[in-house]
């Protein structure tokens, strides 16, 4: 059952575990893109773009509609979203950890000690 | 260059892209605990579990100590910070082009149209 839960999330993390994906995910947080803008900046063959793209569709994080003979895409915020949320809960609970021990260590001697 | 600055990030989105991995960090996020603690609710073998932990080590979000016979494992804040603040980078442009778009629409239509 968590697997069939938590797949979107191994997708996600999965196409962001990438350099040139992240860069791609990046550029396409400034606004959409077409395929060969996104493909300027990247060391990389038109081909081997696609590839990335298809695992950031996959994943949610980008879509794209064609228009002509030009291919645009676009981020797609709630996948994003959900990446971070996975990220702010947990941190959520390792902050209360900080909390408590910097409370421990902060607090006042017991009287009669120190 | 880009990979060589990327690849802490690399390892991290990739140790986040398994749900087992994902289960690890949870439980550590509410504190320190030993492998065996660790295994316990995963349905895997002990060694599955330290196949994942070394992943997870590698990429710098989990670290562990030995004390006799007992390893625990901490969950390593600042790699899991470093991970949310490549999303809320990205996140902060992606605001800023749907408040443009918000503004855009809902902007009074020119003097002399509409």
């Amino acid at each position: 059952m968590l697997q069939y839960e938590s797949q979107p999330l191994d997708r996600a993390f999965h196409a962001l575990a990438d350099p040139n994906r992240r860069a791609m995910v990046e550029r396409l947080s400034r606004g959409p893109a077409s395929v060969s803008e996104l493909a300027k900046p990247l060391p990389m063959t038109l081909s081997a773009v696609a590839q990335h793209l298809k695992v950031l569709e996959e994943a949610g994080l980008v879509r794209s509609g064609k228009e002509g003979r030009v291919r645009t895409c676009f981020l797609e915020a709630e996948a994003m979203a959900q990446v971070e949320r996975w990220i702010v809960e947990r941190k959520r609970f390792w902050e209360q950890q900080y909390d408590q021990l910097e409370a421990y260590l902060t607090q006042p001697p017991p009287i009669g000690e120190g």
